[in-house]
């Protein structure tokens, strides 16, 4: 015998399918959607309709948006001499917080990865190029993608594609993050913060 | 401006009402539903539809089920004398994967918790009244809710109401679980242990 009812059982198992769900997750997710109200299920239902149908990439920097160009990219008090290339359009959310960065961004939607079989033409690099090529304006690139094995791959092919170009490519400071002790500080990270010590005699 | 297009920031909002979700992994499940190809999106919602609308609960033991009488109420091979009362439907199909009991059920949705508003009506006590007095054959009710303040106080408050009908009443033994050492055993755990020692001379 199935252990749940199967209409019950077959939502169960089609939230299992999410991101970051488990059985018990799933379990928990499906009796919560049994029991919603009728109009608060519809407006769940509608949400998700919405921004499926709403949603679509910037022809310009590729990130998520409901209006073409983005209100980032439409903006005419930010910077277009600068492009921060970042993975994901949480990461340009996440600059957007920090109120520091007064540029424009680019969203790859991606890394070079090829054990998931993720190649250069998955990400939106060629639009990118596309438009450094059209943009003279552009000075210079932020790569911006995470430090991990893969974004630094992507990063490094990007700085060496473009080297001709005359565009600046610089990549995030890589250290120890701020309030860390050295005492927990991974390998890796120290020796990233080692290699990159920064002059502060006065 | 807003961190997120409208339509996407209505999608994460929408998704941060659902249990255990936080702004991460709302953000999360947005996008994983945005890039989703529309045979998926659309059997993704079904399996929602479908499970609330096929769904309803057994007229005998208000467990979920597609079919009424459910298919462990209509099963004649279980024991009818004993009823199993538990919390949620969850907690049946813990029961039923153990494959050691072999009676009923009936299932409470919730407990008597009188501190989130939750009172004796808001849980299925008078289906069961009701079903222990039409049904003579029933001998003993066990009382399955969770080891809490709620789940022990709606034990003993069935406990007294059956006291005049003659069916037992019984509550799973509290103890130290399989496995677990005296040291690493709670307070309460541990004098629920003593309290319930059981003879083991031969």
């Amino acid at each position: 015998m199935a252990r749940y009812s199967p209409s019950l059982q077959n939502l169960i198992n089609s939230l299992r399918e999410l991101p970051g769900f488990g059985e018990k997750s799933a379990q928990r997710l499906a009796f919560h959607l049994l029991a919603l109200p009728d109009d608060k299920m519809n407006a769940f239902m509608d949400s998700i309709v919405q921004a499926r149908k709403l949603t679509k990439r910037c022809s310009k920097c590729q990130n998520f948006t409901d209006s073409d160009p983005c209100p980032i990219c439409s903006d005419p008090s930010r910077d277009g001499s600068v492009i921060c290339v970042v993975e994901s359009p949480r990461d340009v959310s996440t600059f957007e917080r920090m109120h520091e960065y007064r540029g424009l961004y680019h969203v790859l939607h991606g890394v070079y990865d090829p054990i998931s079989g993720k190649g250069m033409q998955d990400i939106t690099l060629a639009a990118l190029f596309d438009r450094l090529s059209k943009d003279p304006s552009v000075k210079e690139v932020i790569m911006a993608t995470n430090q991990t094995v893969e974004g630094n791959a992507t990063a490094l092919y990007v700085s060496r594609l473009l080297s001709p170009s005359g565009i600046k490519v610089t990549r995030l400071a890589s250290g120890m993050p701020m309030g860390s002790d050295i005492e927990f500080t991974d390998d890796l990270t120290l020796a990233n913060a080692l290699k990159g010590r920064v002059d502060i005699s006065s």
